[in-house]
């Protein structure tokens, strides 16, 4: 069956008591707002929204689940590079009204499945129509503690540079399936300062110029210590893009002791990668990563 | 010249300045996430995520700092809706390549203005290409005081509806202008119960129902009584949508002293429409409005 002849109401009413609630939800979607709890006092909000575009971010002939996994995954990412908890979401669904019932059920429990892998509640709906390709935006709310918020700008002259997980090749698999880095970003400013994150989506060679520049700061690679994923170029690592690992720098001295705590902690793994240097000069043979609009 | 000559960064970059903050904000736009002060304890946080589409929503052809109005307008008529205080919004840009810069600056100038009427900061963006019709994703956060926000499932049998402005003909040019009417709806939970609110986004004939179902009830209207905009017939009122009026529901003994008040204080009109029957029984010819996939 067609969306067009199901309707939103319907879509909507058979939808909402599928996603979990949290003791923190008051109301959650079908009315004109949803209504929740404030975390206790001592904490900030951190907010974020993203997109996915059919033909950009994914094609309509992988499993609907899976689009609406990534969908969801991608702002999460976002809060794990600040190292905060994610409490709440919101999606905008924009399809054709031939869109098939079934895959916009799919998709929806991949939304769901990766909220609930994070304890987040789905609160909101809106569903429009388009002429043209699917696009699937997410929301997301939640909270971090005071004092525990990690920006891209606090990196220092020095610092150590790291990464999760290998580089490259997402677009083959990973970019579907990957699993943001919120447990790991949390343990990490548990037991370490951590000066400057930030998640990789548009590849190494894009994202740590961001991170540099606003530490305003260069950097210095150790290009062979990049962990590549199997049957990737140096290259492919820095800009295929989509990694969704995190990227950070710590203080010089804390990062022995960081790296033997992590093997301990978790499978994943950890890479030391280089340096953040006084002089801004971006090495001569380093990529450009992918440029959006272009 | 084109938004793929331009560049997301860069984009960013110029627009962010041009964003007014308030206190709250601790970090805006252009790092993973926002973070911003939860508001005093005793309430709780609104959050709606809403979308225009280029050829349902909008044309092409219409001024883009319009488009922008009217993308911030529609969830902050939401949080009128609940009779909340919106607070930060994050905008999703998916456009393709091809956008001309001076547009999408118009575009933000309109989300702005619109925003800034509100003390709503834009605390984030996010833009992606596509190769379909433009999208505005809009998602904002706020707060209502605990005991004041108003649903749409809390009216009791014979409590009297009551519409702000005038219904119908949106399409010739107020849905583009419109204002959303949260000062209007502060001022209704400051000096009366409402039992049930909503904004009246597909037409008095679609939403109606909606109010009505959702608190379990029927409803007569007096349908001489219902205000249209000049040139628009009861049918028009009833289904042309995107009026972005209040509609609400009080106790019988409430409404006449409500529009003394209400007359006293405000230019737009207010009408009392009819009323909330225990008998659920839609009229005969009570026309269907506006359905989203259809």
């Amino acid at each position: 069956m067609k969306l067009s002849e199901f309707g939103e109401d319907r879509l909507l009413a058979e939808l909402l008591p599928t996603f979990s609630r949290t003791k923190s939800v008051i109301l959650g979607a079908g009315d004109d707002c949803a209504v929740v709890r404030f975390p206790a006092k001592g904490n900030l909000q951190l907010l974020k929204a993203d997109c996915i575009v059919e033909g950009i971010h994914f094609t309509a002939s992988k499993p609907a689940g899976l689009i609406g996994w990534k969908a969801m995954a991608r702002p999460l990412s976002d809060f794990a590079a600040m190292s905060g908890v994610p409490q709440f979401a919101l999606i905008s669904l924009i399809v054709p009204s031939r869109t098939e019932l079934a895959w916009t059920k799919q998709l929806y429990q991949g939304l769901e499945k990766a909220a609930r892998a994070f304890d987040v509640t789905i609160v909101g709906g809106e569903t429009s129509r388009t002429s043209g390709p699917a696009v699937i935006s997410v929301s997301v709310t939640g909270f971090v503690e005071k004092g525990r918020w990690v920006t891209r700008n606090g990196g220092k002259p020095k610092d150590e540079l790291f990464v999760t997980g290998r580089l490259g090749g997402a677009l083959r698999a990973k970019h579907l399936k990957f699993t943001p880095r919120i447990k790991e970003a949390r343990w990490l400013t548990e037991h370490f300062s951590i000066h400057a994150m930030m998640d990789l989506s548009d590849g190494l060679g894009t994202d740590l110029p961001r991170l540099a520049d606003a530490s305003k700061l260069g950097f210095e690679i150790d290009e062979e210590a990049v962990p590549r994923e199997r049957g990737c170029s140096l290259s492919d690592a820095l800009t295929n893009g989509e990694d969704y690992e995190l990227l950070f720098a710590v203080a010089p001295r804390v990062g022995e002791e960081l790296e033997k705590c992590w093997r301990r902690r978790w499978r994943t793994g950890l890479t030391r990668i280089g340096r953040l240097t006084r002089r801004k000069v971006v090495p001569e043979k380093w990529p450009t990563g992918y440029v959006h609009f272009k």
